[in-house]
Order: structure tokens, then C-alpha cells, then sequence
């Protein structure tokens, strides 16, 4: 698996495409904020959405969608620079509009096509840009490492890059492929960014094996950068999955099941970390381990209050070797724990054992958390729960991002 | 009650004093960062300390002392400057030898005296200069609210200013004061900073009134400026009784134990709005009203997650009217309700009725987002829960102060 996509095949029996329909502003923009994905046939689909209360009209229209069709979807169409959310009534008929446009061009029913917005909330959705642009983007689309790339491109909003991986592996004869890209730069809050993953591969199987691997990769991966497994508006992660490999259809239960779960969640966990790493100004990636809790889920407890502190975040941010700050979050995560057992490390560096601080050569840990990937790990001594989560450092690059964020 | 004190008349039997006793720094430094608060006689004394699993030293004594002692007390040593947190065993004797040495000074038990630290965790606290100056700084120590000021200026960190307040009320013929100072102003994540509040009266009282009206008082107050009721290492209030005012002593139940109540509740709100308006960082007081939420225990978990929201934040650090923020963040507050019942206020302005989004004049409310004071109200329309709580924006100076914090 890698992040270079040059020398990578793409799965059989997907097209992509991506344009600037002039979403993000009055004028006209060359930044690309509208996506498309297409099946060549009806692919086996699932997904995982946003559990907030407050869900956006694409999401509401997907999950209706996705079940009308029974997991079975022709294509995936998706915006940036907004959201579809909060928008009432109007939001939803413009989703749907969305979604039947796309349906006429491809010659489907509408419940095949699935829709995603990313963006500002609250701002009607400019639907006929999106509709009046779709002729177009659908006769341009290419199976196409450069037409994934693009499609890539258009769905990200304060990312810095794009975000993509790939996996191959063999099924008898077959080599079958699987690849995906995501977007979602306010992780730094991750429970407030929109997160949206997309997923193809050509192996076959069905509708049930796709939501069950899903949801088991998604809950080590990308609800690992994510509070309390909360999520925005408009999160979503859709896997579809073509069968063109040619490949036997993966069999519940089997072998098989098992090294497509095991690629799936490699997969995600590369794009997960990949998410945290280009988080909304971030300076650093940031990966935190809880070891010796009573419990895993007391372990992802810790590190979830480890992982969205502001005082460890920006500790990190200043190269500070300012650990009292990791222990003190841990201390306030709800999870009892004896300090007087408790083991920090900061990148490495053992600072406090059994309650008591150790002496360390703070020139030395100072250089060591200015490189791009810092590590902090607490041992709390109280069994045998284990998390790791990822997350970036909070910087004034986040602050500027986000208190300008219309304007 | 107000923040001036020049009007203000203590109450009678304390005195106050503060030094600077060089713990902020190897070089002489005139910034105070060592106070004293004596009570002429022993006073019944009431706390409310951190429920961080990690306690600091000085937590952990003051709360053996005042156990101890029966809830008696006859002074207070702080310092600022060193946390004394995670420092081990010396930390503990480091906290135990500074309380001797006061009670040597003033000729009574080490259990009479409590003891409060903050700032930097996991380095030990120099005590041989606080105990090298004590001598000093209780001959100085006078009944003056000079020096009640100066007391108030040696707690703060990165406190912009110190936080003072005031009341008095009749009990028959006498007049009783009541007077507090607080510091904590990383109150952006407050359960992470230190908050240490001495309040003081000299209302008549025993230890046991003083805790109930104490408890009640900062259930409302400072743990409404604070996540979760989780709190920091250090987090501490005290509140001291002397009785020289000569009023009657406050007996259970009665409408003199009403009236000091509710005196202590509205003096502690007044600190608690001084913490959040001087947070670190901050640009703007933001309060925060949650209504019709089925329970007020919901209200308060929606309201935390509003007010510890970096979106919800930044938007009011850039005077953004981008309410999509308090929306969303309310949805993942794990608070069931429906958006289609919603209204959201920002600034007075209502931007959300029912689940639509409302016009308004956009410069207008960006405006009045720019006044030192924002309110952002929502109302589920699902209950008749409500909760207010007090926060401040996010700004590049938290960063700042923050990612910078040891050098």
C-alpha cells in the first residue's frame, strides 16, 4: 500500500470524473468542487454514516437510497463547498434533484446513485450548478489514475493535499484490487469535520460481507481519529465493490472474508493516519498509545481525552516536553487509575515512572518533537486495555483557518 | 457586588500578604508569586477540590488538613509559578514542610493551615524559597484590601488581570462581608487548567453550612465554566468563616442560611464570568443558554459540548455568524432531538427556526459579534431542561501562550 498512485492499477469497473462548477464562489473558480464516480454495472455497496442527531440531506437521502436498492449502487455524486445541511426542506429536494440528474445521465434509477456534500452549513445548496454541470462530467469520466486523482482533488475543502491508498492481493489466479481516497481536514475537532471516505474495489461480494467488513474497519480506523465515535453532519464512507477481477465471489465465513477485512482495514488505517497527519494546520502527526488500562474501551477513553486536549496539543505544536499536561488529561478521562503505577513516554522518551518524574535531556526530547511524527504513550499500570488514536497538533494555522472561514 | 475594590470593605478578621519569592524564574523577578491569607482566629473552613484522578500535592495535604482538623482553619500558603503536581514523594514533604513552616510562624497546628500550587507540572517545587520567606511575608500581612489585591495578583499564571469580587447583607443589625479572588485562566479547556478560588467571610458559620452553601454555590458557578465537572490536578476552593462581623451564627434551615447562600452563589458567578471572560487567549465572553432539552442534566451536556466546541469558538474569534457550528455541535452532544424543532440564537439574533434557516442581515450580526460579549442560545424543543454556561473564544494568542508555555 502507498500514497503514490503512479504505478498503482485501479480496480476494474469504475470511472471517475471531477469539475469546477463554480460552487465556491460568485465568479468563476478553476478549483474543482464537484465529483463523480460511476460503476460500470450495478455494484455491490455499503456504508457507514454520521450518528449526529443533526444529519445533512445527503446523508439522509443515501441512507434512504442505499436501502431502497438493497446495497446496489450505479455511481456516487459529491460536491465540496457545501454542506447540503441545515437547509431544510429545500436541502432535501436539492439532494434528491442532485441524485436524479445523475440517474438520468447514466440511464438508472435514482436509488442507485449516491450523494455527499462537504462544506458550510446552513447555505441552501446551489443544486442547479451541480445539475447543469453533470452532462459534461459524465461523458469526461475515465477509468483513469489521473481521473481518480481528480475526483480525489474535488472533494477536499481545507485539506492540503489529496488523500489516497491502494491494496492489491491474489484470489486464486486473480489479483484483485481495492483503492480509496478521503477528505476531512478539520480533524483536528474530528467529531466536527465532515470525513468523507470513498472506497472501490473489483473484488465480488455481496452487499452483507462489504457492511460487515466496513463497519469493523471503520471502528479501528476512522473512528480512531474521531471523539467518542461522534461525527459532523455530513460523514460518510461508501465501499463499492464491482466483481470485474473476475475473482470468486467472497464467501461468508471464509478465507477469503478474512484477507479482504484484513486489506480493507490496512487500507483505511493508511488513509485514517493520513487524515490526522493533514489535519487543519497541522505541524505534527500525533499518534497516542494507552497501554495497562482496566479495559480497552477504558484505554480509547483515555486516549480520546489524551488525543482532543488542547494544552497536550499545543505542547506538541512547541516542541515542549511539557508531559505533565498527558498526564493530567489522563487523570481527567473518567478511567480510575493509581498515578503512583502511571508511565509516560513523550517520542520516546520515558519521563515519569510509578508517579515519580525522571531526569531527561530536554535539548535532546525538545529536537526529538520537532519532527513531523511525535508518539505519547501512557502505561497506567491498571490492566491490560490497550487504544491507539491519531490526531495533529493545534496551531495558529488552525485558528486562522477557521475563524475565516466564510469570509 | 462588582470588581472594584476600593469601595469595598473586607470582611474583619483576615489579613493578607504576598511576596515574590523568585520560584518563577532563576534571576530576582518582581512578578508576586507567593500569598498568605491568615485568619486572626481559627476559622471554619469549607473546600471543594479536584476530581482529577491525579491529584497535586498541595490537593492532597490541604485535604488531610482540613479532614484533620474538623474544618478549621488559620491560614492559607500558595504559590504560583510550580504546580507541585507529579512530583512524588518530595512533592508530598515539599507541601507538608511549607504548611509547617506557616503554622511555626503563626504559632498553631500544620493541620490549621491549607496550601494551593500552580503552574508547571512535574517539576519540583523549590519550597526552601517560600519557607526561606514566609518570616517576611507574615509580618507584612495586613487587614487591607491593598493587600487583599496584592494576595490576588500573587495566585495568577497567565491570568491577564486578578479577579476579585464583593458582597455584603444585614443579618439583624450587622453588616456582613463576604469577598473572593480567583485565578485559572486557561479556562479554554478549563478542566485542564488550575482554577484556585479563597473566599471569605465573616459571617458566623459552622464548617458544615459553609460546605453545603460551598458545594451548591460552585455546582453552579465554576462548574459551569468547566467540562464535565472534571477539573484540573490543582483545582481548589476554599471558603473561610471568621464570625467577626458579631452576627448571629447561621443556623440550618434557615432564612439566614438562604441569604448567605445565595450571596455565595452570586459572588461566585461573578468570579467564574471574570475567569471565562479572561481565558486564555480570549477575545470574547461567550455565553452559552441551552433550552428545552429533555432534562437539565442533557442541557448541561449539550452546553459543554457547544462551549468546548474549536469551531464554535474560532467562529466567534473571527465575529463569523456561522451557526452551522452550534448546530452540529449540539447534534453530537448525545442529547436525542429533533432538528426539525430546533431554533439557534447567535448574538440575539434568531438564524434557525424549525429546522430552516432564517435570513439576516449578515454585516449586521457580524457587528454585534464583535461587542466583548456573545451569547449563542439554542432551544431542541424537546423538554423543558435548560443550562447557561460561560465560556471565551479561541484565539492564535491561546496558541501562543500555550505551545510556548515552559520557555
Amino acid at each position: 500500500m502507498s500514497s503514490k498512485n503512479a504505478e498503482h492499477e485501479l480496480p476494474g469497473g469504475f470511472s471517475f470524473a471531477a469539475a469546477s462548477c463554480g460552487i465556491r464562489g460568485k465568479g468563476p473558480s478553476d478549483r474543482l468542487d464537484l465529483g463523480i464516480l460511476v460503476a460500470d454495472k450495478p455494484a455491490a455497496a455499503a456504508a457507514v454514516f454520521t450518528t449526529n442527531q443533526v444529519k445533512a440531506a445527503p446523508v439522509l437521502v443515501s441512507r434512504e437510497h442505499i436501502a431502497a436498492s438493497k446495497g446496489r449502487a450505479r455511481g456516487v455524486v459529491v460536491n465540496s463547498g457545501n454542506a447540503n445541511c441545515a437547509t431544510g426542506k429545500r436541502g432535501l429536494a436539492d439532494a434528491r434533484n442532485t441524485t436524479a440528474a445523475l440517474a438520468r445521465e447514466l440511464g438508472c434509477r435514482a436509488q442507485e446513485i449516491l450523494v455527499c456534500s462537504t462544506g458550510v452549513i446552513g447555505v441552501p445548496l446551489p443544486a442547479g450548478k451541480i445539475i447543469g454541470a453533470l452532462p459534461d462530467v459524465v461523458a469526461q469520466r475515465a477509468p483513469s489514475a489521473a481521473s481518480f486523482d481528480a475526483f480525489a482533488r474535488s472533494i477536499m475543502t481545507t485539506d492540503t493535499r489529496p488523500k489516497q491508498a491502494w491494496a492489491e492481493w491474489r484470489v486464486g489466479r486473480k489479483t484483485v484490487h481495492l483503492a480509496g481516497c478521503t477528505k476531512g481536514s478539520g480533524m483536528i475537532h474530528p467529531n466536527m469535520a465532515t470525513m468523507l471516505t470513498f472506497l472501490v474495489t473489483d473484488a465480488a461480494a455481496s452487499p452483507a460481507v462489504l457492511r460487515r467488513a466496513l463497519r469493523r474497519a471503520a471502528d479501528r480506523t476512522f473512528n480512531a481519529v474521531t471523539v467518542d465515535g461522534d461525527t459532523s453532519t455530513n460523514d460518510t464512507v461508501f465501499l463499492l465493490a464491482s466483481g470485474a477481477s473476475g475473482a470468486a465471489p467472497i464467501r461468508p465465513g471464509s478465507a477469503g472474508e478474512k484477507s479482504f477485512a484484513k486489506a480493507l482495514e490496512e487500507l483505511c488505517r493508511d488513509l485514517a493516519v493520513q487524515l490526522a497527519a493533514d489535519g487543519e494546520g497541522a505541524g505534527h502527526l500525533v499518534e497516542i498509545e494507552v497501554r495497562g488500562a482496566p479495559s480497552d474501551r477504558a484505554a480509547h477513553r483515555v486516549a480520546e481525552t489524551i488525543a482532543t486536549s488542547s494544552l497536550v496539543k499545543t505542547a506538541i505544536t512547541g516542541a515542549d516536553p511539557n508531559w505533565g499536561r498527558v498526564l493530567a488529561a489522563a487523570g481527567r478521562a473518567g478511567v480510575a487509575f493509581n498515578p503512583s503505577r502511571t508511565k509516560v513516554w513523550l517520542a520516546g522518551q520515558l519521563v515519569l515512572r510509578n508517579g515519580e518524574p525522571l531526569p531527561f535531556d530536554e535539548t535532546d526530547l525538545h529536537r526529538r518533537m520537532l519532527e513531523p511524527r511525535v508518539s505519547v504513550a501512557i502505561d497506567l499500570g491498571a490492566g491490560m486495555g490497550r487504544w491507539r488514536m491519531w490526531t495533529c497538533d493545534l496551531t495558529a494555522e488552525y485558528i486562522r483557518i477557521n475563524a475565516s472561514y466564510r469570509t
